[in-house]
């Protein structure tokens, strides 16, 4: 009997998770940007991991970053076996466009694709299509929803069997066998099917990463993996809970959705280097950016006028995709007396996710205690700075999950279902 | 002193131009694509062509295929000098998606990224976008012209020494040299900046397919290269001495756009054997393929009650993207009193491209021809079959345009826009 294993996927930023991190000497700021990438994905794939992860805005904020879908075409070209996630949002998007990139993304990887749905929060993205602001946060999810029916039944255009190459007979198709789509809805209509041909996972792996509760309905219906920011045990427990409930009230089983949050670990070989390396990093953050991270993080709100060292003023109510975020740094803020320099170091580095300093024993200690309570299925690795930092959870903290038994030594499926036994 | 070099680009479809060759043996149906593209274009490569262009519908039409930017962008990382360009309709796109995708293309493939930029013209798109049909014509390329503002000034989002990389003083980006785009037009309203760092060729290369006259204006105003579809060396010759016109009207140089046919050869080590190619090819054709073909080149008009040896029947006028392609075959048909059969079989290969069957010197004959008699700037290489198709050109008709010193023998710079002395 093999006992239950975490899934791991590397979630990589640009220069990593801390918002000092591209100060840090670790990071190359004049080197290609694909020839980073490819090094760190290699690393990720000679480790076995599941899968990686590239978020995405269609805005420009903070360092400007390769287009993931492109990135991982190119990264599928140059690996075997791992899978590879990337954003896309269904706010300023056409579901055919994006039901045909992940597929082809599919079909390139032999089927290692997988698609974050995301509704758009960021509100720099409205003005780049056209629009003052986003359209309201209900209504986002609503559309969202109907994009991934659109996308996913475009996915099923081909029927076993639909290609005869017949090349005698002339018969290259069956049409009989060729899905039409023909959806009508409020927000889409599409004929399909799609030009795509079908790939090795038949439909590429859906991960969503919303929490409030059309976020959380959206993933129960249609998720395979759920992207998650839990600062707690407790708090993860019930986000945990709350979704395999809902999962199961869907008629699904409870395993068919993976739970996986985010950890931002920073490791060193003892506690004290791992103390060390975080408070090199926390020195190196800028007042400026600390402002701007913690101002986007509760809705948008500019701080720059309130002193570093006094209290987080009282904040306007926020739009509904950033009221839950706002609501927890806030309640941070006031349970443990926090100024707003304090407020924002502390979320500096994993921006809400659980957050590890120590040594790879310790590291691993958090992630199965998580894993073995009901609080995780596997887990977002983000590296504090790269790729040391990625280094450091690669060959530190893995092979002590493998040595615990929690993680695989190697691959053993081909596709990124595969890895994630969906 | 060198003297003029032809540009020669590889046009790949699917399984290869001819309408018939999915059936020929030389075309492998099961492999999977990406390894398929993948050895046609290390092919292209070795002969040091200047691009591969991949052509796209955002509807299924005939065989289903990968999705031509996530193909060029996992091409990118297996190759490392030819340049890489695909279409993208500006009917059903947004700019922001489409100068991220090319920019990142762009990147990743250290300058080698080319936009063929088209306004939508296969009826089928429109009902996969929630339209009955597309808008009118003179519509898409006014669409299409401010399309391209957006992309083209999204491009320029980065000035020089926008990028200050001064960890020490904690100063990534300098504001003052990061263009805000704040566009503000009929079609789109864009804020920018681009959110994709700059790319090695500044721009990726801007191609233009379009011959009306709403499409020669605006390839004279934006592009680089012009593909054009041209029977004969007189038509070419016009074609060719309008676009110079218009392009030096724009205040620019002619030698700034570069005019490139497409050519359709069937080629053989001896005439002979070119003719029995072309006819076993011929000889595939199945009548309802030939049909439905002609059919969409005449502006889908359904051909399939008419009897396949009586005349083309008299047919209705048609919408604007498909009139000159319609008159054209018309003029043909009445010219040399066609059957409809005769007819399909005429543009079962070139769809209405130059079309040598001969040895490699004939068709180098003909090249040079156009080259040196102002019809031609370089071409368009459409194999009829994949990959003998190409095998044919690149090593029987590639040597011989080398050996008349028309084509050069390596790669001489890096980028698609230094391939092509841009
Ligand atoms: C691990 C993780 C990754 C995310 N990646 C993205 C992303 O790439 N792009 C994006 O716009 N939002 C991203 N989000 C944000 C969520 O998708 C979502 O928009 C946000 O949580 C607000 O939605 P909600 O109101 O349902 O919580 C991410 C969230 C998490 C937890
Ligand atoms: C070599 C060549 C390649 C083309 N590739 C595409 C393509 O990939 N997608 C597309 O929709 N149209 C393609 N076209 C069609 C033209 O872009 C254009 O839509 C068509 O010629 C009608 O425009 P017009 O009315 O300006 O002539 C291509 C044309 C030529 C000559």
């Amino acid at each position: 009997m093999t006992t239950r294993q975490m899934s791991l996927c590397a979630f990589l930023l640009r220069h990593g998770h801390h918002v000092a991190a591209w100060r840090h000497p670790d990071t190359d700021l004049v080197a290609p940007p694909f020839a980073v990438y490819r090094e760190l994905v290699e690393k990720a794939e000679r480790a076995a991991l599941d899968a990686v992860f590239f978020a995405d805005s269609v805005a420009l904020t903070g360092a400007p970053s390769l287009e993931p879908i492109t990135l991982l075409s190119a990264l599928a070209a140059v690996t075997e076996r791992i899978g590879l996630i990337a954003t896309a949002t269904t706010t300023y998007n056409e579901p055919y466009h994006v039901a045909r990139l992940f597929a082809s993304l599919d079909s390139i990887s032999n089927g290692r694709a997988g698609w974050n749905l995301v509704t758009s929060d960021n509100a720099a993205e409205a003005a780049n299509f056209g629009r003052d602001r986003h359209v309201e946060h209900g209504q986002r999810y609503v559309r969202a929803r109907e994009f991934h029916q659109v996308v996913d039944g475009l996915w099923r255009s081909w029927e076993e069997g639909a290609f005869v190459n017949d090349k005698a007979a002339g018969k290259l198709l069956d049409p009989g066998r060729v899905r039409q789509l023909d959806h009508q809805g409020e927000h889409f209509r599409v004929a399909g099917p799609l030009n795509v041909p079908p790939s090795p996972q038949g439909r590429p792996l859906v991960v969503q990463a919303g929490s409030s509760e059309p976020g959380r309905a959206l993933a129960a219906a249609t998720a395979d993996v759920v992207f998650t920011a839990q600062p707690s045990l407790a708090a993860a427990q019930a986000f945990y809970r709350d979704m395999k409930e809902r999962v199961v009230q869907q008629g699904r089983t409870a395993h068919s959705l993976r739970i996986t949050p985010g950890i931002f670990a920073v490791v060193g070989k003892t506690e004290g280097e791992a103390r060390d390396k975080f408070a090199t990093l926390q020195g190196l953050i800028e007042p400026q950016a600390g402002l701007a991270l913690l101002g986007r993080m509760i809705g948008n709100f500019d701080l720059s006028g309130y002193p570093l060292d006094g209290p987080l003023p009282a904040l306007p109510e926020t739009a509904d995709g950033q009221r839950s975020r706002q609501q927890l740094l806030t309640q941070l803020a006031q349970g443990e007396n926090l100024t707003i320099r304090q407020l924002y170091e502390r979320i500096a580095g994993g921006r809400g996710h659980l957050t590890v300093v120590g040594t790879a024993a310790q590291v691993a200690d958090q992630m199965q205690l998580w894993f073995e309570n009901e609080a995780a299925d596997g887990f977002n690795l983000m590296p504090p700075t790269l790729p040391g930092g990625l280094d450091d959870l690669l060959e530190l903290v893995v092979p002590e999950l493998q040595r615990r038994g929690l993680f695989r030594t190697a691959y053993d499926s081909s596709t990124l279902r595969g890895h994630l036994k969906l």
